[in-house]
C-alpha cells in the first residue's frame, strides 16, 4: 500500500493551495465527484475494456461498481444529470483516483488530479480560458519552463482522411492511435503494427510525418494551409486569442491526438521543456461526445486535468519542492516544577497563530536543547527558576546563539512582531 | 452515487484549511495513508465483523482488499512499520473514507473526517495536547458554543469489574458497551438486552447511573473519589493540564466509552451545545493497544477524529456557512469588436490575482450586465467605442449604480487598492 507521506504530502498541498488560488480567480467552483461510480458509467466512455484498467467490485446489493478513474467522467455525469444549473459553468477538482496498471516512473495505481472544465459553451473562447487557465497555474507554481503543445484532432482526422482515401472510422481511428504512440515506438515499429491493420506502409509514413509538424503557431498554420488542409479556423482563432492573452510559450503540434475515446477537437499537452523525460505534466482538450454518452449532446465540453505526482517531480527537479513553513518556537524548561508554566506559554503562543513545539515526556534542559536544534528552531524559549522568579524568560536565537531575557508579559508581542 | 457539490465543498475546504492552520500551529504534519487496505489490516482492530460494514473487494491478483473505514488504522499501520521514525511523532490527515452502512441523518457512505495523532508518547500531556488542538480547531472555526466531554475507560472498567465481581472480560466488555447505547436507547432496552446476556438488572441499572455521571471536572471527580474509586490519577492530571492550557469548555462524563475495541484509557467527545441532536462532531482518546496489533505494543497512540459532514451541519445552522469570497469584478463589452480587448483586460487582472469573469459567448451588452447582476459582481467594466477610443473604459459599481471612466493604464492599481 502507498502512503502518501508528510514529505510528499507538503508538494502535493503546495500545488493544491496554487491550483484553487488560480481557479477561483477564474471563477472556477470546486466539488469533487463520487470516487466511486457504477461500472456502467465508467465504461460509457471508452467501453468494457477500461475493466482490465481499474478497480471494480460489486456491492453487498450485487451492484456493479468501479473507483474512479479520472475526474472528467463523474463531473460530465454531474453536470449533464443536473438540467437546472445555469451554462455555462466552470468546475474543478482536485482528488485521487486509482488506475489497476502497471506502476512505472512518475505512475502509481492510487494518483492525485487537478481538474478543471468548462461546460455548456461551444466557442473556441473556451478552449483559450482553459489553457490560460492551465498556464496561469504552471506559471505561479514557479514551472517557468512549461511549453503548451496544441493540437486539434479535427485537422488531423481531415489530412489521414484525405492521404487514405477512406471513410472507414476503424481504420481513421486505428491511425490517429498510430499518432500518439510516436514518443513511446520507433517508427518502424509504428509501421509494422498498423501494416498488419491493414494501413499501407507509405500513408503511414506520411501520417507520421505530418504527426512531426511541430512549431510556432504562425509556422504551422501556414504550413497546414500549404498542404491545403480547409478546418483551419479553430487553430487559428485559438491561437490569436492566447496571443491576446499574452501568451508567448505556445506550440501547435499535430502529434498531439491524445486519449482518443475522449476528445474531438482541440487538443493540447503541457510540457516542462527541462524535464521532457517526465512526460506530459498537463493535458486537455474538448469532449463535446462524452456529455452526448449522459443523454445530454447538447451539452459543449473542454478541460484540462495535471498530473500531481508528475508536477510534484518536475517542482523537486528544479529545487522548488521546499516550502516555506512558518518558523518554529520551542519552549523549554529547565527542570519538571516548569511544565505547568511551559504548558502555560506554549498554549498562550499557540493561541496566538505561533508554531510551537515543547516536550511532552519530561526530558532534561539538554535533550530539550537538541531536539529543538533538530527541528531548527528558530528561539529556544527556557523557563527557568531564577528568571522565572522575575517574571521573565531566556530567549536563545538558535541561528546566531545570542541569548536575551525577555518579560513573559512581552513575549507574544515580541514573537508576533519577529517570526 | 453522492457528489459533494459546490456548496457542500465550499464549506469542507473552509474547515479543511481550519484544521491545517490549527494543526501547523501545533506541529502535526499532514499526510494521507492508503485509501485501499488489505482487508486484513482493517480487520486487526475489530475483527471479521468489520467486513459487513466496509466495501471491500479482490483485486486482480485475487488479494483481499477493502476501502479504509477510517484513517486511524492506515496512519498507525504506517508509524508501526516506519522504525525509523523518530519518535514521539505527531500526524494529521484530512480525506474521505467509506463505510457501507445505511446512510442517515449527517451519516453517508462515503464521508470525510480530519484526523490527528501523537505516537510514541505515553504522556497524559500527549492527550491534553490532542484536546487542546480539537479545542482550537473548534473555537477558529467559529463554533464557539462546543463542550468537550471526557472519560477515562480505566475508571469505568474499575467500576464495573467492582459491581459486577467478576474478572470475565467478555462480561465486562458487554457492560461498557451498554454504556455506550445509552444516548440511543431506553434505560429499560438496554437493561432488557443485557439480562439476556447475563448481567443482573440492578447491576446494569448501577453502571447505567454511573454513565450518567457528569459534570465539571472538580464535581465528578469528587464524587468519583467517594466512591472509592482508585484509578483517578489520569484524570487528575488531565482537568489540571487542561486548565494550565486555559480551557473552560470541558467536562467529565462516565457515560463516554466510545469505539470499544479500539479506546483504552482516555476518551473524549465533542458537542455542540447548541446542537446536540447532531451527535459528537469528534471524538477521540487513547488507543495504546492498537500499534500492538501491527507488532509495536511499544508505540503509545492518542488521538482524535472531526466528522466532517456534521461539522459542516453545525456551521450551516449557526449561519457560519458562507464564506468570503473574493470580490467579482466582470468585464463586459459594447459590441462584439471589443472582445478582444474584453479579453485581454480581463487576462490581465487575473494575472494581478483579480477574479474575473466576461462572456464567452458573444452576448448582447443588456444580457451581460445581466449575468453581472446574477454573478454577485462588485464592478462591471465596460468597454465601449467612444470611450475606448480615449483608452478609458467604464466602471459601474454595481452596488450603488454609479459610474465612473477610468483610464485603462490605471485599471490593475486602482482595483487592487479597492477590491
Amino acid at each position: 500500500m502507498r502512503d502518501l507521506e508528510p514529505e510528499d504530502f507538503e508538494l502535493l498541498e503546495r500545488i493544491r493551495s496554487n491550483f484553487i488560488e488560480v481557479t477561483k480567480i477564474f471563477g472556477f467552483k470546486l466539488m469533487e465527484p463520487s470516487p466511486i461510480e457504477l461500472l456502467s458509467t465508467l465504461e460509457a466512455k471508452s467501453g468494457p475494456a477500461i475493466s482490465n484498467e481499474i478497480y471494480y467490485f460489486k456491492d453487498k446489493a450485487g451492484r456493479e461498481l468501479g473507483l474512479r478513474f479520472d475526474l472528467t467522467v463523474g463531473l460530465t455525469r454531474f453536470v449533464a444529470s443536473r438540467r437546472d444549473l445555469q451554462l455555462p459553468i466552470k468546475l474543478c477538482s482536485f482528488s485521487s483516483m486509482w488506475r489497476y496498471d502497471e506502476p512505472q516512473f512518475g505512475r502509481y495505481r492510487w494518483f492525485y488530479q487537478w481538474d478543471a472544465e468548462i461546460f455548456g459553451s461551444k466557442s473556441i473562447e473556451a478552449d483559450a480560458e482553459i489553457i490560460e487557465l492551465t498556464n496561469m497555474i504552471f506559471d505561479k507554481l514557479g514551472l517557468k519552463n512549461c511549453i503548451i503543445e496544441i493540437g486539434d484532432r479535427k485537422v488531423v482526422e481531415e489530412y489521414v482522411r484525405r492521404e487514405m482515401k477512406t471513410n472507414d472510422e476503424r481504420l481513421i481511428l486505428d491511425a490517429l492511435r498510430a499518432l500518439d504512440k510516436v514518443k513511446k515506438k520507433t517508427i518502424q515499429q509504428i509501421i509494422d503494427e498498423y501494416a498488419d491493420k491493414g494501413i499501407n506502409e507509405s500513408i503511414m509514413s506520411k501520417i507520421i510525418e505530418f504527426g512531426n509538424l511541430r512549431g510556432k503557431p504562425d509556422d504551422i498554420i501556414n504550413s497546414l494551409k500549404e498542404q491545403g488542409l480547409q478546418n483551419l479556423d479553430n487553430l487559428i482563432r485559438l491561437t490569436e486569442s492566447l496571443d491576446t492573452r499574452g501568451m508567448k510559450n505556445v506550440l501547435l503540434s499535430m502529434g498531439i491526438v491524445r486519449g482518443l475515446d475522449y476528445y474531438d477537437g482541440i487538443v493540447f499537452e503541457v510540457f516542462d521543456e527541462k524535464n521532457t523525460d517526465i512526460g506530459a505534466l498537463a493535458g486537455g482538450g474538448r469532449f463535446d461526445s462524452l456529455p452526448a454518452v449522459f443523454d445530454r449532446p447538447d451539452l459543449a465540453a473542454t478541460g484540462v486535468a495535471g498530473g500531481v505526482e508528475r508536477i510534484a517531480i518536475a517542482l523537486s527537479k528544479m529545487g522548488k519542492a521546499k516550502s516555506e513553513e512558518l518558523s518554529l518556537i520551542y519552549v523549554a524548561y529547565a527542570n519538571k516544577d516548569f511544565i505547568k508554566p511551559a504548558t502555560r506559554l506554549a498554549s498562550e503562543l499557540r493561541k496566538n497563530g505561533i508554531r510551537v513545539e515543547y516536550d511532552l515526556s519530561g526530558k532534561n534542559l539538554k535533550k530539550q536543547m537538541e531536539v529543538a536544534s533538530s527541528l531548527n528552531a528558530k528561539y529556544v524559549l527556557i523557563l527557568a527558576p531564577r528568571e522565572y522568579s522575575q517574571k521573565k524568560i531566556v530567549a536563545k536565537n538558535m541561528i546566531n546563539g545570542t541569548e536575551v531575557q525577555i518579560r513573559i508579559d512581552d513575549i507574544v508581542s515580541l514573537l508576533k512582531a519577529n517570526v
